[in-house]
């Protein structure tokens, strides 16, 4: 092991960090759950010459590797364990082209989305993936796991919003995947494999991204309040069948709700009280904001529209705030069940079902727009009490059974591999377990995550 | 041999069809070339069982088996020769499910897109791939090859919208890949890997499909006729580079032009004229159309916009007709490289020179929209001749020289098999085959396509 880590400091000098500090704060994520032991040591590349020289002596020596953006998952993917190598991408965060006449840009991994989509407004576009971590959260890691967010039913996800990759495989070697047009099938889609493919098939070391222009005109938002989650969850479904389409939909429920007002500090919602927050953008925006509030009344919610962009920030933020409130109340395990739009009732019912049956509140979100919730289970402690992993197993079956699927965005990891052969089958399973074999014979990129 | 079709008769009954008709008429496909020899039977599969039954004969026998829609690829793909089964979907033709309220449709492979369509309107949505051949190729067809079309830079292609795929493997085993929410993250997304695989990875006999609204409003349609190919692409990239969004936009070079002008009997065109044909639709249909038509008017061209459909169908209905124009000029290699808009016009000087080079006329016309450009070669005969190769090689080289790819939309088949490790390099190369090795064993599923 010494010996790894000599090699490492041999080839690549000081990016190669053994510090307490920094071997401590790989082990997590933000999921809070840690790998058991500390790494070796965190390499922090500077170049795709470095991850290359990384990977080599890790194949050489056997030595498993865990890329590593600004650890903001949270699924444990990027928890880095004893014997392992923390692979960080996250200094190498550069915008290296803007092309606005083609809608692309080309980015070093590291680069922060948000700080991404600073440098691309000036040129009026932008990328759209918007995961709710935004602010904190790295391109190349919004890739490993095929990040969603708040905009996605309107402006798609990671998958949509990509056209190439540099990736370097386990053994060190660079490829170069799709390219730099809009259309293209050449062989197999590896792009599309690689995203969201958790750090197990091969680092990603650069992206070329595909953009949108700027949204022209403001935006309208509208906060609906209902006297209960089902009718909020009603309203959402009856908006999508409408046939509006919201730039964002989020669903709030009483006890998200009342946590967040708890926070912030704003007075008390109404008990049991559910709030649906829209907002409408593009040249319809206005016309838009009124149909939905039409749609939200007819389902019995008490309707506010404002076209002030300080008020609807003021309201977003509310949902923005709910990882804070949920992280004061104790431990979360963040679930992240994705259903048709149509079966967001029935998935509230059975996340209802769920708390009576095993004596839980189960505070959720929903990006309501596309079907993805995020019910939060919290407790105390540091380990997860068999009683939520037996709740959370059959959300996770109720998911399944509506037509949806365990995870809308958040990835598999470690926390939610049991579950894993259970929505793939076992053929798919061993079929996808034979693929990552083809990319990393020797089994040492992100070893144990995804599969169990 | 004669085993195998006994086995297939005795399992599959009547669908096994070993008329000389049959065999004769699947060793082509529309790109006018041919497999050598003849197949042994043609499997007209009515289910999913037939597909199952069919590969597991063809696996027990070490039988070759090739997947067909309607024929209508450009590439070879689906040429059957001898000692091979053509599996044919087309069948399979059932549309078994609408949700406008999820915005999905469940299908059979076999479902013409048109018919597909046809039969979505009344539920107020579409299915929004839409390659030329749509009247006559199956969504099965078009998902095997990764299918573009007209409307892509606006709607996407096929990789946008597909959820799930249930594919039969080679030994007969059914998977189902992907779900019927918009997000989804679980493992690996081998229904990308599935979409343009071409028929060599599995079979697939069932599609959930990512629908779209019905765009309200009329189209507005935009001619602009300029002195020469390159003015013309020239002010496409210009249309692009200035932020508006067409739904369509394309592009004939003078020969292509003169050549539907004739088969039409419309008047022949100026000598060396160039035309771009657009179409907005939406909300902002007209104000986009008189948007457009400044920007060709400033780069030289003479435009004309209207809004009425029948002379929208009248001027698209020129595009739709290079295909059997060419037909009637001789044998055609139908190319298909997509370059990065802005690279439109130096795309175009490329063909120009190797124009000259080669002393070959290439009629050529361009998703402009989207830089996908289909130059033709004519020849005479039913083989390509060196000298037509040896062009369309210096072609590819210079699609990739200018950050694109040899294939847009078509695939690669047998026609660009030689230039796919060209594309690739030869790492990529060698891991997409340990790819259809995992899928595919034993090599029986559409060997010698894609890979030579």
């Amino acid at each position: 092991m010494t010996d790894v880590v000599a090699r490492l400091r041999d080839a690549l000098g000081d990016i190669v960090d053994t510090s307490d500090a920094a071997r401590a704060a790989v082990r997590a994520d933000k999921s809070g759950h840690a790998a058991a032991g500390t790494p070796l040591a965190v390499v922090h590349a500077a170049s795709v010459a470095d991850v290359q020289a990384t990977l080599r002596i890790a194949t050489e020596t056997g030595t498993p590797v865990v890329p590593r953006g600004a650890g903001t998952g949270l699924a444990g993917a990027a928890n880095t364990g004893a014997g392992e190598i923390a692979l960080s991408l996250r200094a190498m965060d550069r915008l290296l082209e803007v092309r606005p006449d083609d809608l692309l840009a080309v980015v070093e991994p590291g680069i922060l989305n948000a700080d991404l989509n600073t440098a691309l407004a000036p040129h009026g576009v932008w990328w759209a993936p918007d995961p709710a971590s935004r602010e904190i959260s790295t391109v190349g890691g919004n890739i490993a796991t095929g990040a969603g967010g708040l905009l996605c039913a309107k402006y798609g996800v990671v998958r949509d919003a990509v056209l190439a990759l540099d990736v370097v495989l386990a053994d060190g070697r660079l490829l170069r995947l799709g390219h730099r047009s809009v259309k293209g099938v050449t062989g197999y889609d590896l792009t599309s494999l690689l995203i969201g493919s958790e750090g197990t098939l091969g680092v990603v070391v650069g992206a070329t991204l595909k953009l949108r222009r700027l949204v022209p005109g403001g935006v309208c938002t509208i906060a609906g309040v209902f006297r209960g989650v089902r009718e909020a969850a009603a309203a959402s479904a009856a908006v999508t069948a409408a046939g509006i389409q919201p730039a964002i939909m989020e669903l709030m429920d009483a006890a998200s709700l009342a946590a967040v007002h708890d926070l912030l500090a704003l007075p008390a919602p109404p008990p049991g009280a559910a709030q649906l927050t829209i907002q409408t953008d593009g040249p319809a925006a206005a016309a838009d904001a009124y149909a939905i509030a039409a749609v939200l009344r007819a389902g019995g919610g008490e309707v506010a529209v404002s076209d002030d962009p300080a008020e609807g920030e003021r309201l977003l933020r509310i949902r923005r705030s709910m990882h804070p409130a949920m992280e004061r109340l104790g431990t979360t395990l963040i679930e992240d069940v994705s259903v048709p739009r149509s079966a967001l009732p029935a998935m509230f019912d059975e996340i209802a079902r769920i708390e009576r049956e095993y004596g839980l509140v189960i505070p959720t979100v929903a990006h309501a727009g596309d079907g993805n919730l995020h019910p939060n289970f919290v407790f105390d402690g540091p380990e997860v009490p068999p009683a939520v992993w037996d709740a959370a197993g059959e959300l996770f079956r109720a998911a399944l059974r509506l037509g949806g699927t365990l995870t809308g965005e958040h990835g598999i990891g470690v926390l939610k591999r049991r579950w894993l052969k259970g929505e793939l089958g076992s053929d798919q399973w061993e079929l996808q377990r034979q693929i990552k074999r083809v990319f990393d014979p020797a089994g040492i990129l992100n070893p144990g995550k995804v599969f169990a």
